[in-house]
């Protein structure tokens, strides 16, 4: 029997959703009260991630603690935002410029802060601004330098918060350094340290031509580094952040079979931009299609999946996935 | 009520494949006899699809199509064999060399004389071979005049055998001339001959990052133009040719409501490469699939479909389709 | 002897770039007044594309006219805006709110008075908005019914101005309708009127793994319509809106080459975003690129590229192509 | 000064080469006396790769080495042929059938045999069938256990010759496991033998969505694994395996100034496969432009290049490549 899967979001999810046409937004804005209050309207929805500096800071972490948790909601992840202003533009930990370098550091380390006084065990390190636009434009082996360098010193900042990188090919920079998840596994077995593993984002697996449930089997082959789980769907090429459910069936259900074959027990997150779609909504039908299908991986029965999966015949697979979907 | 679909495969389904490091191909080679008999083994499939000269020609055409009923089939499309040697590596219809165009345009021609003879409506005019494979290598518009002129000449040819253009991004060139829906179309315009339109062939589509709903769709807009489907599957990127429902459950779902909101009655075609697969097991579980699906449309209702589709909500389509597939 | 090439940018490309993380963009914001100004700081630059309402309005038309006549310049092109607002969220020609339709429809006509007063000839309809997202979201026989219609109604309003289509595949929704040059060709057949025609923004074409030569020699094939040209660059997978000659060489030196050959005399317009450059160095190097590009055409000679083309040799293709950039 | 650069080609490259659609080949197929033959008269090569059984067996491998040697050519590389025939189909090192893994492991330390015998310091080992087609057809990480303990087994039976892993994101399997640089150094890494190491296949890692230059100089990084390099080009999204500089200059520009600057003294080696090409124009002109690019680095000034990747300015280098490769 396997337990209750446990379901957080972004409170920002709920928050009007832009892109560099719209930059106002598609919905409205809300304030961080709004946004707890959209959060209580999802079914099975328990865990909410916050955004550092945007959600939480110093002066608001105890309040905000109480407010999450009268909401009913465990805080299950901050991310230190290092990559949503214009200073950020050439690179955080991996930037030119000692001076942001270190001001990246400081926002990831307060982050690890505010998640341990929030009672949150994850921090998400996503390097979306550490890479290049152009050819010549970086020198490689100094980006790396500079990664491991800053990732060990918030590693051991707050040994007892886990540093989960988040790996993307691509967006903001056209090429981002941490890009995949065997360039993820280097890093951590680079920086080395207990508290420092990974997250699947779902949609960034597929747009680098990962199987998701490969990677994930690949996180926890390298030393069992699958912390942290993003769900979300795309159209393959790039991150659309689409609702789970809305195009790849038969992915997502073998990568819900793999985490409970990998014994992941970890939060799975939404992180979707609902742009012209009602958060709530779109939450809520994102945790609908996960527990479907999770469910049907209990119909057809897990030994027998692996008994499918060790024989390696693909049309046996088809016909055990065709009967559990279309009966 | 929906009239029962009617399935075709190409014979060669149940033949070795090969690939171009497995040049002598995964599996066996069979006789033209083994591969009807084959056929046979496929519950549901009544249509099959020969190639000009590897199945038939002027001397077997009556005996072949002796056999073909006797096994209980109809022929559903002749393929004219126009990119399969190193003759028509430098193109076919579109070939610098005067002499390439005249052969492959009679090619095409004998191929509509034996779909004449075996009581078949389609001969599907594929120009794998006709486009480059570098910069700087091809005259674009020369190109566009000659596959222009040989079509009109083989249309007129036999009037009550239709002509259907199966496009294609690349491969074996890496850019085809005839690559898109929306080239297809307007070679069909320039063309003007009732008996000339298209196919979509599933996985061409989604290499090419087409929805196959709305090409078809769009084939249907512009003149009714949509006469015959190749049904596979792919990865999105490549045209892998693997069996339905492999990877892409809700397109192919969606596809299938499409088709008969068109009316589309032609054949449902399969075009698979089972590389690894017993061909037999691979065609029948394509066909199980579409069986599967398509009888979904029926329990979520058609008429809800297009009031759902009408409304432009992306979350009620949702949570449609994941009642429909989940309960 | 070839005619100087005349050069346009939209004056936006000096102000701050935005993405869907950095909102506030990672420059500063100028005033249309700075914008114009900074236009002048460009060699070479002779032409300026505005946007409808940002920088030209009721009010302000004649100003304009002169004040960037003053600063040297022609307006070469007028872009409604009909994307960059909530409101233009679920579409525009092809909404499904026939108010969101009419006020897009009335955008557009205001736009094309604005070029006409600004002796500018071009008005640029992109439909980035009309689309969809998700499976099952849209009925894709409406949307072209509704973007047909608008289109005539807007060509008829001032016959004398162009309306210049501007394909995409994608972005901002998933899916575009009018996605490549084919469907865009085919949008141009059906309004039929002679204002009605197309441009090629080179980085949509390189998403949609489309040769830009080619669909420029295409647009011209099917009755001259190749009426306005967007450059830029990118790597190939997102429209990465980078500078010229920043990734692709030998494939822009061939759409030089056919925009001669097919005697495009059109604007050479830039539409770049330098998110993290300097907009006037961005623009002075894009605008050397083609210069020095187009310069080599004439030292290897137009009648030695045409005859290679014409012996469709690539080996001899790379021989002239290598001799021409390294000697 | 640079010293000069040492090319070598697959003598596979003068042969007929195939596809899925032309399994006869394109051209004529040589014997192997013929394809050394061939070789001798492509300018500036001095190597020659051979595939293992294809040209080189337990009774032959003296006679081809005094042949090879005779005609001027040293050995660069020998590969295994774990991926030509049937019975590979369902993996090498990692086929669920142990005895086929046997008989890979076989084949690899045979050839790494025969490179000894032949002077030749590396062997090839790709991994192309070890991977999947469908979901839920393999377990992954019982196919890194076996890569694992296969590789191992191999390093140790002949310590003085190099292994070099080739990877691949796909074909012949629609994912192979050893797909990305990453995952490559994760595979040496676990293996941890000072005799495995990497090549970069430029088609492949483009295809991966990677940067040639930062994919060899991660090798590098992480333990100086870069051991030799694969040339050739390709459209990005398929291993077209075209002539070199027929598509990316500036990209192939930046993997030959970090080749220098990484100190990488191995070969470079041609894998191109000239389908429609003759192969002794096809590998000359592949080589000129690699000497052309080379020679453009020393006109730039390789001090100039480290000033203007330390500074991170994109402008700056694309005027710095402009004014290099158009004066």
């Amino acid at each position: 029997m396997t337990k209750p899967l446990r379901f957080s979001a972004n409170i920002n999810t709920f928050n009007a959703c832009a892109d560099r046409y719209v930059l106002s937004g598609y919905g409205e804005r809300l304030t961080t009260d709004q946004l707890i209050a959209a959060a209580t309207k999802v079914p099975g929805l328990t865990g909410v991630e916050l955004v550092g500096m945007w959600h939480v800071n110093d002066g608001n972490v105890s309040q905000i603690h109480r407010q999450v948790t009268d909401a009913g909601f465990e805080v299950t992840c901050v991310t230190p935002d290092i990559w949503a202003s214009a200073k950020w533009g050439w690179g955080s930990f991996a930037a030119n410029d000692p001076k942001i370098r270190q001001e990246a550091i400081h926002e990831v380390k307060k982050s690890m802060e505010w998640a341990k006084q929030l009672g949150c065990e994850v921090v998400d390190l996503w390097f979306g601004q550490d890479g290049y636009d152009y050819p010549f434009q970086a020198d490689y082996q100094a980006g790396w330098d500079r990664i491991i360098e800053g990732t060990i010193a918030c590693a051991e900042h707050v040994p007892d918060v886990k540093i989960v990188l988040e790996y993307k090919p691509k967006e903001p920079r056209t090429h981002c350094f941490i890009s995949t998840v065997g360039k993820t596994l280097l890093l951590i077995q680079r920086v080395n340290r207990s508290n420092v593993g990974a997250m699947v984002d779902i949609g960034h697996a597929l747009m680098a031509y990962e199987n998701v449930a490969e990677s994930a089997a690949l996180l926890h082959y390298f030393g069992d580094k699958l912390m942290y789980m993003h769900f979300n769907d795309n159209w393959r090429l790039w991150d659309d952040d689409m609702t789970v459910g809305s195009v790849h069936t038969i992915e997502m259900l073998e990568l819900l079979y793999w985490l409970d074959r990998l014994n992941y027990t970890g939060w799975y997150a939404l992180d979707i931009f609902p742009y012209r779609e009602d958060g709530i909504r779109a939450a809520s039908e994102s945790i609908k299609w996960i527990q479907g299908l999770h469910g049907l991986l209990d119909k057809i029965g897990r030994d027998r999946i692996a008994e499918v999966i060790a024989g390696g015949d693909a049309m046996t697979a088809s016909a055990m996935l065709r009967e559990a979907l279309l009966g």
